[in-house]
């Protein structure tokens, strides 16, 4: 068992400032490296952009000493005045910790359309700015709880690696469940290391990771104004810089891919209303075409219900792929769940309908298609839809 | 009131022969053309293609005497044995009516995979082959229940115009509720009119309607292998025949768009558990543009249970329209709902939230978005996602 430990020369904390409706809900949250970081940073695709997106897009290309982060108000769609109201949460920061704003990253989730509450960002930032030096033990874990929002758990994950004989740790921090109370999906993503490696390969890895962890996960196709994934790299092990593709950079990846593709289940896991986590591999022509037809399986509401109500049904999930824009031929491809084929070159296979009945009860189901038109893999998180799904997103009232 | 006749020289009726799982279910139904008619068809874009749109794509060049429909069974993957089903259906139909398989189209809507019980379909064939030249008074009633699966109530309109002093019906029936008992979406078109048309100018008119009806529409964004729309134009009103886009075309038109449309706006609203129907209407740059952000719109799960929810959720409408993949300025946009404008240049209009709870009650909800980038616009149709639609798509069981 592996310890949950930060790794080298960062802090991470949360605390209670008044943000979130929910009392006492811990609510704004920092990071804090004591050496300037190479950073990394992947944002939201969606063309309305939040402001702190709009500040940390800016900030990405300098050094990063610290990242503040806040839940319950996601200050977008504030226009000029919630542009200046990120811009002065992270120079007051910045006057607290003695570092420039340029060198911090923010990141918010929660209410869009409302205004930052400053007074109580205000008050938020003296409370961590005073915590963030003393002696700390949790390890990042009120950080990871300060930036939940309708998440029904925290989400950690570490890996530690050995470079040059050095011990280096790899640890990230998530939050998302589909949508954000009140208004709609918020992912954000910090990985920490203190590892010593270039911006330009921090950013391949990040980027390369992405495209196989949180750009791989849906929990109901809709993408956020506020979606961030910082990766942070201080160097603090004094481990030897990897600065080319070289073995190093190929360990460093893979235990950075693991984090990442580990958090982005997590996700997918947690989103919201789920009472199943759904795994869907395709094999196609292209990695491409495997990825919009599982892409298409997964954001249908015909195959998520069918998972929910332990149904089998695979004629919902080969008409999806059917609708997915890609050319492949029914008649070579199969389709297994859980282990059981129950749909070979065109057909149905009646035989195993009963078993695969059976093995649909699991929590977890593994969807894996096969084109038969290539061998080419992508794979998809999502999880099923539910009673609860409508319940959380029906019945809050803005 | 204008009465639901049937144009000059068809007749439509439906029977009941058991392969619906419902008992008593009328689920064989038959449209009969005294003459020859000029057709058109609309066919599934799905890649898997059910028997019955294999054989009417390629009996559709023809001039068609009769259609032949099925519910309970979609007669999709389902291989060369249920192509050979569909074309033995139309071949002893054509037998006992004394016309050529090649001048019958067929369509079939239900469980998707499980072959066509062929004794019931020769037994249903008889009833209504023995019942089709009766006098009937029933205009389609039973036809238009007959091709029925969880719709809700049976879809039919008429429209009368004057062509050259005589005055020509078009008559319509649809059925489609988002998907179908209990495998997926199937929509089943049928346009009859007795006016006379070539068949170009039918297939253009067909073409133009059916982009802002039938495929404007949407329940839960998924496409049906067995979707088929049909026109049929038998000339028996002796009106001047429709050859050229002339003001005979134009008033033609005018009707069978109104037709098309009408039953279109019919399926948004019985779709699977809706509450509301929802018509989302975009202005952009171009209406390819508009029509994106309104599928976008259409589809998101999160705009959808909030009308559910009665929530004037503006930040999930915007956010949608932000991920549409079109360029526009949301510091230009506004967006009213059912009159009561709630975003306007980038911002929520706050005084305007408590009128906006009121009218989201309504049971139609008009949604206007302007991106304040041009003058076209788009129309989208769909309907709310209810604690229904979950229900009705997980406790069926295969």
């Amino acid at each position: 068992m592996i310890t949950q430990s930060l790794p080298l020369s960062f802090r991470a904390i949360g605390a209670v400032c008044g943000i979130s409706s929910r009392k006492n809900k811990k609510d704004i949250a920092l990071i804090y490296s004591e050496k300037p970081c190479v950073s990394a940073g992947l944002f939201t695709t969606n063309l309305v952009k939040a402001a702190p997106v709009l500040v940390s897009e800016a900030n990405i290309k300098n050094n990063i000493r610290a990242v503040l982060v806040n839940s319950g108000c996601a200050n977008a769609c504030t226009g000029k005045d919630g542009l200046n109201d990120a811009k002065y949460s992270i120079r007051i920061l910045g006057r607290s910790l003695g570092i420039k704003p340029e060198n911090i990253l923010i990141a918010s989730t929660g209410v869009i359309g409302a205004r930052l509450p400053m007074i109580n960002i205000e008050k938020g930032i003296n409370i961590l700015v005073k915590n963030i030096f003393r002696k700390s033990d949790d390890n990042g874990l009120s950080f990871a709880k300060a930036i939940m929002t309708t998440d029904t758990t925290h989400k950690t994950t570490v890996r530690k690696i050995t470079i040059g004989g050095k011990t280096v740790t790899i640890w990230g921090a998530v939050k998302g469940s589909g949508m954000i109370h009140p208004n709609m999906a918020t992912m954000l993503g910090f990985i920490l290391t203190d590892a010593g490696i270039s911006k330009n390969l921090l950013t391949k890895a990040l980027r390369d990771s992405g495209k196989i962890s949180f750009n791989s996960i849906t929990v109901d196709g809709d993408t956020s104004t506020n979606d961030c994934v910082f990766a942070l790299a201080n160097g603090a092990q004094g481990s030897p810089g990897i600065n080319k593709i070289d073995g190093n950079y190929k360990k460093f990846y893979k235990a950075f891919e693991e984090v990442m593709l580990g958090l982005a289940k997590m996700i997918a896991r947690d989103g919201e209303g789920a009472t199943k986590f759904i795994n869907i591999l395709v094999k196609a022509k292209t990695e491409n075409d495997a990825k919009k037809i599982a892409n298409t399986i997964a954001t249908s509401p015909l195959v998520k219900t069918a998972c929910f109500g332990n149904d089998p049904n695979w004629g919902r999930i080969i008409a999806a792929a059917g609708r997915a824009g890609v050319v492949f031929n029914p008649e070579k491809t199969s389709l297994v769940i859980n282990g059981v084929k129950i749909f070979d070159k065109g057909r149905g296979i009646k035989e195993n309908s009963l078993k695969a009945k059976e093995v649909m009860k699991k929590k977890d189901i593994n969807i894996a298609l096969d084109t038969g038109s290539g061998k080419n893999t992508a794979s998809v998180y999502t999880c099923d839809f539910s009673y609860d799904y409508i319940k959380i997103n029906a019945e809050y009232h803005t």
